[in-house]
């Protein structure tokens, strides 16, 4: 057990940076976390309770961000820090903090993947390609309930992507299972809230472009598909995902088809569902033949998860959902790191 | 070409039904409907502008909703009925109204299904049992797309359900010109508005338990499945048919996924859409990586599709959205009606 | 009754300009109008359909806006021009569209109100302000229920506000009449839709900001009281004026609260009203204690009116709706074009 | 400080009673609460998980709801029971716990008016009047901002409604302190989530019925009007309470437009409110010029309030904000049993 932990939070004003710090403020086992602006906007108010009045009377005092240096989070203390940054920044970022001794849990997807071919889709530039490179493979993918052990001693935890989290808890047990028919193929339907999409203002995230409406977008190519197929141990040809926005502020739900293969029972799929979830406890297994809703996991940590097999038991369809904001993104980050600092898993997400 | 025909519409205050009176008041070629409620309760207003004021000042008088008798939809020189009654009373009703003379559209799912497997689902009871398998096999399926000439001289059209609208006719080309590699299977994941639900009050169409929320629902064996597989031609065993209710009042977007069979291009592919819509003014066809929202459809007759094709080749993903209370049920049924009685297809839809 | 007038379109890519354009598409008496973007971005589609796919194969052909430019607004033989542009480039080009010989209705606020004091707020910067000066006086406020016979006659129709139509229509007639206390002020309450904030994305319009939230702004000099204080009648001190944007695409709602005069019965105030509507197809008067809602009005030129007044007689609560893009803009300017080129006023609005 | 106080609760399955049983068993100094249905329907499943998915997993084991019964609710130790049941239900219990010594705090209309004249809206029935008048005066309004030490000590606490709550914490200061010119009148115009209505189905409250529009309703003679009136020692003449039902699941905004006094100023009115919340954990008052938005308080037990004064200080606007499920109803009423036993007031609302 540690004695309090000082974190720092760099872009708390994203909505993944404000659920994060909100969590952090709360958390029992932690000091107030030091907020930090990479680059800020002179122009912009570095108060946080002006990007979030719902702050205010907590009880926090000021919530001021200063401008980022790797001596201001000296002085602060930092034990830990967090990137809510883009995915360029926190890969420029996260090399240098290694350097200097400092944790970190990068909650952009600058270091989620091991395989160049995965990578390839964020094209990085990076400064010290060979550097990278080692950092690439020593980071560790922040999902605890895959990974636990690492996280623990892990310098570089990579938090999940939203999606990704959502389709590979579903999957894990089965596919470790090797319950699942792959020659016919993982199809992964999925349908997340408009946050997902960041704070930034743009056309696709007007509200009245949102409302009322549905798309399906990147059909083919999403960038959390490799985080998917690595960890799940998934051939690209095997796997298809593909993400909808929904009129939502927030939420995920994936529907997931696949074919068990032959003599893979309705008790079979359960137990390993099951099974899986035992030590773990931000999943929630339903029951056979109830299925989660998005409003049951919002505002938690929960990835809920339910089947329902096929009377003829040719297909399977299962069906997951978190909140991106806190299992897809902050809520998850907390969870790596109380893994990292000896905590709780479960401290500061109830 | 017809003279003005007189139409009556069953069950106006529903969804449908409003919608269909709607449009067949500004209809250029046929008089104002007569309106008739089977078993009204008497509590209930007569007068349709009660039950939406929206129609109140447009010049139409007063809508008034007679009680229903077989005396006074012929007083009133009815042509054609359309039911917008549940499938059980359009079971019923529609033997009689073959047997006085009278053509029908009917919007329920009482005789869209050929085989009896398929029916089963339905559970209907029917008086006369030998009369009504006779029925089922007479009754024309209601999709323009796909018989038209039949649903000129038919009798009694049974309007397509909303979910298989958007299936079939974005399948249908592909289908029909033998494209899919059906033993994978057709993957189609299905979200609805709630007026797809109808309008009486229940807990699962309630504003707080839909809002903010996703679910998938009828995983396995939706009423409409059957439609599909009678109408692609497909067994039961491949096609996955599943619904999810979304959000926003009406709009249906289905996301479907097939493997193309080896050496098929998206130029084939695009071909085949584009062949298939020829001549059928309600179908749009997106350019090449363009796909369908659900705002594009709604309020008009259209069934808007469009596809992509996975890099490599082996998967390609079909999106189609429509309005589900238009070309999903009133705006079909009076393209329909425009068949049977000569008119222009496109009459008193744009 | 004049032959197929030429309209023109300068800026239909915004949410008023495109509910115009797809509203002259279809009207009966007007040819495809021409399509003009003021000072164009070049990496923007010139298309209107890449801008609105639900615009596609309407059979309209291909929509493209040209580059706005005086010969070419009279190549193509143009009558009247409708701008739907910012108010500053209104207020540029209307001048010299009037010394061209143009009709013009402007949907922007930039010639709607005669008073310096109530112009103030648009810091307006003239080239040549004894000519902006003039054409203050000579524009007709484009409300056709009270300036019928004016428009018809005016070069320049400035047309009115949304939050403006639905305050001054609901009060028209007891101001008119004289049956309010204005002592005591006249307090409206209005509550917007999104699409009245426009088109360009920002920080207010982003999805997650709006949905689930309700917020009040502008609480004092909101540029539309203007309109209201010098239609009405009114002093400042007699009208407040506050609108909220409201977690919804489009519509206003605007609860009004009032005193009427000693003796005023609700009697009064209804046939007031009554009267008002005589001869003005747009206004529909609920009957007495029947609110309109927003949905009544939305996809529909109307603005509804309702009331009701206390037990004791001493307030009245006015309840009126509209859709902001239609009645509160591009329905409206269609009202007015009928109205300047002696077309029924309804035409192309039903 | 007591020890750990055992709670009941009747009606659990409510969206008020959820909300208390969800804050109940995290607050950290009660018992996990008893659960009891009144009238329980027998085909509807006893376990409160069965209603709300989201409480699974939770650690709280089964959460069964039992019959109702004075013997039942004495053998669990019951020290406070919280009446989650329609007034009509509360009106009869009230009376016996009181005899059997359980402190209550009644979630319903039941005891919450002092004057007669006020509680005639709600029709009671009385089996006893008499008692029934007895208690009406010894029940506790239960707004701990106005009458902490009352609540203290109360046997019977009534929580405030909704609507109620968010108009009386925003004018309380300044009535109090005589700063209103109250010839003029107060006008509160309130907009409230569809949560507030109930979770019994209705037409009303029909996904499709509310989304994409704005209603008012109850014009005049709204039930909470008596307790504003009460509360704040207004004449029925000097307030206007007007609500409307918004597309949005919770939250209330209410929007206060009051004559301030000749010669007080922005500076008065700020201290006043500011003076008014010293000392008071859930009142957030806004710098001056800022407004309170739904989002802001939603899912916390904080009433925010801001304000701004016309330039020429004639008129001052108020808006306040609450989320009806919880400081207008669930969190209040934990506020109050906090008082009641001597916790700090912020337990288990933090």
């Amino acid at each position: 057990m540690s004695a309090a932990v000082q974190s720092a939070v760099l872009g708390a004003t994203g909505y993944s940076g404000y659920e994060l710090t909100k969590r952090l403020l709360a958390h029992p086992s932690v000091k107030q976390p030091a907020l930090f602006r990479v680059n800020p906007d002179p122009t912009q108010s570095p108060n946080l309770a002006d990007w979030y009045p719902q702050l205010s009377g907590n009880g926090y005092g000021q919530l001021v961000m200063d401008a980022f240096s790797w001596d201001a989070l000296k002085a602060k203390g930092t034990d830990v820090i967090f990137f809510c940054t883009p995915h360029e920044v926190s890969r420029e970022l996260a090399i240098e903090a290694g350097d200097r001794g400092f944790r970190v849990v990068d909650l952009s997807g600058a270091w989620r993947l091991k395989e160049a071919t995965n990578r390839a889709v964020y094209k990085f530039e990076d400064h010290d390609p060979a550097q990278a490179a080692l950092l690439d493979q020593q980071a560790v993918y922040g999902s605890p309930e895959l990974h636990k052990y690492a996280i623990e001693k892990a310098e570089l935890v990579a938090n999940p992507g939203c999606y990704a989290t959502s389709i590979i808890l579903a999957l894990a047990a089965w596919t470790n299972d090797g319950l699942i028919d792959l020659e016919f193929g993982v199809i992964c339907d999925s349908k997340s809230g408009v946050s997902g999409a960041g704070k930034a203002p743009s056309p696709t995230t007007h509200f009245v472009e949102v409302a009322d409406s549905l798309s399906a977008y990147s059909v083919f190519g999403h960038r959390h598909t490799g985080e998917m197929l690595e960890q799940l141990g998934l051939e690209a040809s095997q796997l298809q995902f593909t993400p909808h926005l929904l009129p939502i502020p927030r939420g995920i739900l994936s529907t997931i088809y696949v074919r068990p293969k032959t003599g893979v029972t309705a008790e079979v799929l359960e137990y390993s569902l099951k099974e899986f979830a035992v030590g773990k406890p931000f999943v929630r297994v339903f029951a056979p033949g109830k299925l989660p809703q998005i409003k049951y996991s919002l505002h938690t940590n929960y990835c809920d998860i339910g089947f329902q097999l096929s009377p003829d038991g040719s297909r399977a369809v299962l069906v997951s959902c978190l909140d991106n904001l806190v299992k897809g993104a902050a809520g998850q980050a907390i969870q790596n790191m109380n893994l990292m600092f000896g905590f709780d898993e479960r401290e500061g997400l109830q």
